[in-house]
């Protein structure tokens, strides 16, 4: 039996069949319909389903289920999508109609955080905890919890939403509408513009130099990769993302005393060089001063198809 | 059968005997012995407890359990007090110590956060939900969370510190620590300063009237009735704690999505005229935009001693 998992994003959409031991066999990536109504979503769906078939040797008689992972709000009982900004889809009935396609399969929908922390509870760095925290630094910042042994799905079905909670009242305006919000001290984006900034104040620094003095080429890996070989303005920004990260994190620790906090995104391929100086820092700032368990995604880019795929 | 419930804190030790219908139908008050060895409170609490059955005309085959409430961080399984600053209790061994003195009974322990929680959760404003928060604004600020139907005790059973998340990375400096902690700018004792601050700048003000001129009169309360008469500077300091206080609602809305929030400690007494601005102001910083459920608590002084005598 095969399970299909959809990652859809405002760039692409990513499918995968995948099989009983949760390895993807095979896949495709079509670029999204922007600004097309749902329904040529969903057809290029149905194709790349059949593509998928096709490629394995398989009928609809061998797909167990269906699972779709979308970067928005999501009514998971009624399977559908409420909003979703970057697809440009509100209150889109999309279980059925990817059901009506597909009439013996299961189709599940899921907001894309949720998707991939459930990759990473069921496979990746999640595994066997009973309350635990992902967070994504990416473009923006998103993540999932797991709690009483499950991806929670919010007390209100809402889902949740790390990346704005607040860390600094009085910080940068959010695109939510609220100030100092992680996403905006704690994204990518963050340390691209501050990168960016930086370059154009001091064209010498390393940044310039990883960058080849193009603005449009400074992004949160220069910056970090700038700041590994110990250029002083890459650091000094470096040091004020792991501050305001561990700020996050912390938060986060009091709240829940998680067994483990799980870094996913661009900026989690720091790796150690992250990881180290901000289990320190948030050891510091928690109320229970206890070294907490903070450890990079293992899942990689495979956690949407996967944890689609995974959805019941 | 009788259950008792103590609720020891710094300043008394109060404790109720409570019938199988929840309700207090004994009660005593002593003063916590400051600064003597935990033997001496175990002595205390013995006599106390032979009091209230002699009162209700019982005896120990009446007595169905023993839970005590403490203000610090309890290992709830091998019950035991880690560290609560205010008694002076460090790794105290309180349930063994209770239970040589009542053998046939069950003495239960657990953080005065945790027993209030459950109070509110089996009779007060938390009943029914499976997702909720109480967060009580007193001196400091403290707290509870309903996850999954239960009162959460933590990941990894620290307990969970909702007056230690932070909220303004650059504000005022924590006892624990950390900078702009929930409760150094939600609790009491933030406005009991400010109102302070607000007399001796301008001792003209209604602040000035209620507290009869005198520094050591304006608290939380002064500072409360003092707004609530239309002061200028008293609105002006509620207007900033309630701008605070939604901050704090609004991130714990984000990160669980709660069907309810329920407000304790001194500062809820101000009832509608604190919950009806908060609301607003959630909603408005809320990712979700949505109008959270925001209530006052229901169990009153009396959560301490009801929530203890409720561990089971």
């Amino acid at each position: 039996m095969l399970r299909i998992g959809f990652d859809i994003g405002g760039t692409n959409i990513d499918v995968g069949a995948v099989d009983e031991q949760n390895r993807i066999v095979a896949r495709r990536k079509q670029p999204f319909p922007k600004g097309r109504p749902y329904t040529e979503t969903v057809k290029i769906m149905e194709d790349l389903v059949y593509e998928l078939l096709q490629e394995t040797g398989s009928t609809t008689d061998d797909l167990a289920s269906i699972g779709i992972g979308i970067p928005g709000s999501i009514n998971v009982s009624k399977g559908t999508v409420i909003s979703a900004h970057n697809l440009g889809f509100y209150d889109v009935p999309m279980r059925a109609a990817v059901g009506e396609r597909f009439p013996a399969t299961p189709v599940f929908l899921d907001n894309d955080a949720n998707t991939a922390t459930l990759a990473e509870f069921r496979m990746g760095a999640l595994r066997g905890c009973r309350t635990g925290v992902l967070l994504t630094l990416g473009t923006g910042v998103g993540g999932g919890l797991i709690l009483c042994g499950e991806v929670f799905e919010g007390g209100l079905g809402h889902g949740v939403e790390l990346g704005h909670m607040c860390i600094d009242r009085q910080g940068p305006l959010c695109t939510c509408g609220n100030r100092g919000c992680v996403e905006t001290l704690c994204s990518a984006t963050w340390l691209e513009e501050q990168g960016k900034k930086a370059l154009s104040e001091s064209p010498s620094s390393m940044i310039g130099s990883l960058a080849r003095g193009q603005m449009d080429r400074v992004d949160g890996k220069v910056v970090i990769d700038a700041a590994k070989t110990g250029d002083p303005t890459a650091m000094d920004i470096f040091d004020r993302y792991v501050d305001q990260l561990s700020t996050a994190l912390s938060s986060y620790a009091v709240l829940l005393d998680p067994e483990v906090m799980v870094l996913g995104g661009g900026v989690s391929h720091a790796g150690e060089f992250l990881l180290e100086p901000l289990r320190q820092r948030v050891k510091e700032k928690s109320f229970f001063h206890y070294t907490h368990k903070i450890v990079a995604a293992e899942m990689g880019n495979d956690a949407g198809i996967i944890g689609a795929a995974l959805l019941r």
